[in-house]
């Protein structure tokens, strides 16, 4: 066997994780409006520390930390991702619009155009919502257009924590 | 509020998911092995049948359908995905190779490529493994390569099955 396909040790993983401690924040807003599963969003905290995104909102009923079921997902991720929370994502949705920071849905819409088609603005911020409805219509109204993923399967949307993962890695594909 | 950020309809979604139902599948086998949750074994599923591949194998102690635990997060994919189990992968790896189809781990090793830059073969076959080891190096030997997601963040790894659905989503992107 030759040493390349050596899995990277802990202690390599830890002078990585060192390493980029110091990384700028990919400027990405996410902002996860009525999660139900506690389980998603502690994935989804897990996500956005992958990709380093600058902040997470969570609105509607999502829940937030400190919550055991959102640990057990996001296995730390709630301590190293900066957010907020709040009823209201209208408001998060407007002041980020202030600034100047567009703002999309994912969500199947008549006009939606496929994440890989669509070019990404610098910053972004996203939308994403419940596991069974998606985004919210009324929140739709606010946003500057929607995304989606195509399906191509039976199934008419994917779990929202994977695509969550999708959007992410797409975003971060396109800027670099 | 423009027609256009008008959600589409469940009827719109039966008849877009009737209209793929004869479409050919992405050739992609993936492997998944050692996955200790059902909640991810599930997830994999519904995954897969987003992405329409072609075969999941549920190898090492990977549980298998029907099982109430799987559905929960599968949400019918399982009945929607072709797959087979075998306690093994080796015998999966083997068989795919003999086929001519390329097998490669999403695993952090010393040569692994980011999935970004490696140029997936179509068709190929893809090892994911268990959430806190990931594959097995004693799979890593009967591999053609590795490739991995780049971790911009505090932690090591993504959860399996959103890996999975960043895995997916790249290749497919790739590939259309």
């Amino acid at each position: 066997m030759s040493s390349g396909s050596q899995k990277r040790s802990i202690e390599e993983h830890r002078r990585d994780t060192e390493a980029r401690a110091e990384n700028p924040r990919l400027p990405i807003h996410l902002i996860a409006d009525n999660i139900r599963s506690m389980h998603n969003v502690g994935s989804i905290f897990r996500t956005a520390d992958g990709f380093r995104i600058e902040k997470l909102y969570l609105t509607g009923y999502s829940a937030t930390p400190p919550r055991p079921e959102i640990s057990k997902t996001a296995i730390g991720a709630e301590e190293t991702v900066p957010f907020a929370s709040r009823s209201d994502p209208g408001v998060f949705v407007k002041a980020l619009q202030m600034r100047g920071i567009p703002v999309f849905a994912l969500e199947q819409t008549r006009s939606s155009l496929s994440i890989y088609e669509f070019e990404f603005p610098n910053p972004v911020a996203l939308v994403v919502g419940n596991e069974i409805e998606g985004v919210r219509q009324e929140a739709l109204r606010f946003v500057d257009g929607s995304v989606e993923i195509p399906m191509l399967g039976a199934k008419h949307s994917h779990n929202v924590a994977v695509a969550v993962g999708i959007l992410l890695s797409e975003i971060y594909r396109q800027w670099t």
